[in-house]
């Protein structure tokens, strides 16, 4: 299924930009009075007329919306700090939308090795994820922020969030529960994950997340990268809300 | 934590490869009397003293051994179909490592398009991998084998092995089980997935999975590339055999 992404929308009249424009019109040769399915990246597919089909900037006509298109039972937060190697992080990235994210915070740690971190490449990859994956809503990607701004920033989450930090508090005797196991527990739908950089979280930083209500927990017995480890944190929550049968 | 692979094993005398030797001796620059641990790739690991520090042909003795290093509960096969970008196979290979895998077989699919499939790059990777995810086992990779004759070959298992097929059966009106709830049901340990090509498998191939004992499964609603598949299937068995606490 072929799906163009667009933001720029005013009524039933619906832009291109210039990539999807381009593609649409040069490389996919559609011309004025075709259907095609256009995305919004808040989770509206919308299957439209084609009504200009300029190379530099083609318009559409929205003839029906579908909402929550391609959508996922539960709203999740993953806080990973940023990769030494940058294509990790891209590779979270692409893999955790398919799967199922809604935002992703780069936060850095204490002991993060790259402290800086641009989200613009980040920001293309998943929307061409979304795209191939086939869901209306693109994942937000946010700009950096440090682990102890965004522990204060969701100290004042007042919506029922499960808050949840991966620390493997080796040099204390903190026992945690599985990530699986809090899930279970959870009746909720909104939840926040928070993985560490390669150096994991400071002691300093994990005490304070679990005193802003952050419940430890482990991901399992496997040492896992840190992209690795973001991704099993995302595949624990869509394993929490799968559903068992599925009839075609 | 700094670890060496060797399979050249005589007694209590362990003998390190080219590449293995040269890393030890040339770049960490260990001498004859350093203790050094090596795995031996089918899951022990070996605290040896290094006795000979030739970069060309290094050897050590072996002090002491412990098995089942960084092991799982369980035995896992993962039959995937190769993806058109190798790169994406090798990134499947690296994180089924990092999360616990036995056994992986490319099988080609009546709609694969690669059809063919060289394992010498996923041999390396997945010794790196293993290595840097403390793992004293290093998964297999196996040559390269049709779907068909996959199944023919799992017909025989009568080790009680969970034989699973993840397939979207878009065509048909069977009604599929998550493959998490078919785990859940499941009290052995040892667990076969098979995961196909871009184009799926063909109606032939999961008709005849099904007949030789394949349940088919589903992996949710979200729609996944074959290497993220993949990945899915190795995290539902993890997370099927993770343990709710654990104390420092």
């Amino acid at each position: 299924m072929e799906l163009f992404y667009s933001n720029d929308i005013e009524g039933s009249l619906c832009r291109l930009g210039n990539d999807e424009s381009m593609h649409c019109i040069k490389v996919l040769r559609h011309r004025s009075g075709d259907m095609i399915n256009i995305i919004d990246g808040k989770g509206t597919l919308m299957k439209c007329r084609l009504i200009d089909d300029s190379p530099k900037g083609a318009s559409a006509e929205i003839i029906g919306a579908e909402h929550n298109w391609g959508g996922h039972p539960y709203h999740l937060t993953l806080a990973v700090a940023p990769t030494k190697n940058a294509d990790r992080y891209e590779w979270f990235a692409e893999k955790a939308c398919e799967i199922g994210v809604d935002c992703i915070v780069p936060v850095i740690g204490q002991y993060s090795e790259r402290k800086v971190f641009k989200t613009a490449r980040v920001e293309k990859i998943l929307t061409s994820a979304a795209k191939q994956s086939l869901k209306g809503a693109i994942p937000q990607i946010c700009p950096p922020i440090s682990v102890n701004d965004f522990i204060q920033a969701s100290r004042t989450d007042e919506d029922g969030t499960l808050k949840m930090i991966a620390y493997c508090f080796e040099d204390s005797n903190c026992p945690r529960r599985s990530i699986k196991d809090v899930l279970a527990n959870f009746s909720g739908d909104r939840i926040t994950v928070m993985i560490g950089p390669e150096g994991d979280f400071s002691p300093e930083e994990a005490e304070s997340a679990v005193g802003c209500g952050f419940i430890p927990v482990h991901l399992g017995t496997s040492r896992l990268r840190t992209e690795t480890a973001g991704i099993t944190a995302a595949e624990a929550v869509y394993f929490r809300y799968m559903q068992d049968f599925i009839y075609v």
